[in-house]
């Protein structure tokens, strides 16, 4: 099976131009099939700001309401996602960007009310992945640019998680690719004492994985990020990295997530 | 050769969101290839507004500065694009949106600075049209849905003049198949009385134009649209119909022009 790699990039990069240019610079020298998939960082908030458009919160996490996704929306594939195709175009690297309702790609469901009414936040599942039009746009040598927006396929926009966009893509396209998973993120890769860069885990598996949750080594937001990789890995994704976004091409940096 | 529709809407669609609805209804409905181009339409002012962004203009004419490229952007694609795809797609439609950006389809050169210089207002010539990219994006089945976004290329975006992209993407694919160019608008077509709807001149081609531009039955803002309409028809394009968007399912609405 041909190789594919699915890299995911964050606000940490996305908010400085600097970075992210140093950022593409390097994506744009990959070699073979990738897919970038981005959040949206703090320039919704920003915009948002401007707007007049008051984020809306309950128990600390974010609602989407209708003036909040054509916010995001704007900002995120008006803004993010064009600045970083058309900056790729200038580097050689023939970017095609995408959103879910662009060719149908991924198709996500309202998130179900609970406690909470998260408004227009759409969940994806591996079916909703269109992986042949995603491949078919592949084998036409485009790089394709994933913004964290999806649709229900009856008209309506969703805002979607960009980390969970990364795995179910990369989970979906492991039937037909060699997939290579990558969160690029703020630090070296999962620390074992988060205030020091020199405390680099290398390798997780379901083995350490445990030892390290039941030591309180490893807790808070990166347990969602490990539940995350250890599942696309159960899934057929072959391998998944945890690391800095400046170390993208060093083979052998950050976290590596193992069966 | 097959046939291709080319089909531009303006702002009297896309600020309305019922005229919309029922245009993409219609759209939707036709058979074989067909692309969309759109405008802007007032939403973009009203934002630009919203963000404290003042229309820049000279001599009457809109000047596009880094904040304006940003808030058009943000506008035509984020919200007016992805707002049609996402309609479509619920239509059945397989609808692709892309900006000159994505698949780097179409490319365009800053207008020379010259009295006013306007900015970042990007011009499009027919060598700039990526006619390969676009007609596998055909081949695939996608109704493809243009903004008047380009870029040079070099990491630049542009605001480019709808009518314009309609005409030029017309010509360029016209090499490839036979291509009709529809202009949609808010009268029954050419009139020559602007107040009488039942004035309809239902066709203009090279010797009865002479004679309507003379006597001044055709004027002001119809002259340029007639001589870009003129100029499709000689470099390829099949056909050109000027007509309201509500007519558009009828083959014989609006002005034809012929050669």
């Amino acid at each position: 099976m041909q190789s594919l790699k699915v890299i995911k990039i964050g606000g940490n990069i996305i908010d400085n131009s600097d970075k992210l240019q140093s950022f593409l610079n390097d994506f744009a020298a990959i070699d073979g099939l990738k897919i970038l998939v981005h959040g949206g960082g703090k320039i919704a908030s920003e915009f948002g700001k401007r707007l007049g458009i008051e984020p809306k919160m309950h128990n600390g996490r974010r609602i989407t309401d209708a003036e909040t996704i054509e916010l995001v929306t704007m900002v995120y594939v008006g803004l993010v996602n064009k600045g970083i195709v058309s900056k790729l175009q200038s580097l050689n690297c023939n970017a095609l960007g995408l959103t879910g309702a662009d060719a149908n790609s991924i198709t996500a469901h309202k998130r179900p009310v609970s406690d909470v009414d998260f408004g227009l936040v759409g969940d994806v599942a591996i079916e909703g992945v269109n992986a042949k039009a995603i491949s078919n746009f592949l084998e036409q040598n485009y790089t394709l640019i994933l913004s964290p927006i999806t649709h229900d396929g009856k008209g309506q926009i969703f805002n979607t998680n960009a980390d969970t966009i990364a795995s179910i893509v990369a989970i979906a396209m492991s039937k037909m690719y060699n997939v290579e998973l990558m969160y690029c993120f703020e630090k070296k890769g999962v620390l074992a004492d988060i205030n020091d860069e020199n405390s680099l885990i290398p390798l997780i598996d379901s083995t350490n994985y445990n030892h390290l949750k039941e030591t309180g080594i490893i807790a808070d937001g990166m347990i969602p990020k490990l539940e995350n990789a250890f599942e696309a890995i159960q899934l057929g994704v072959s391998s998944v990295r945890i690391l800095q976004a400046e170390d993208m091409l060093q083979s052998d940096a950050g976290t590596l997530i193992q069966k």
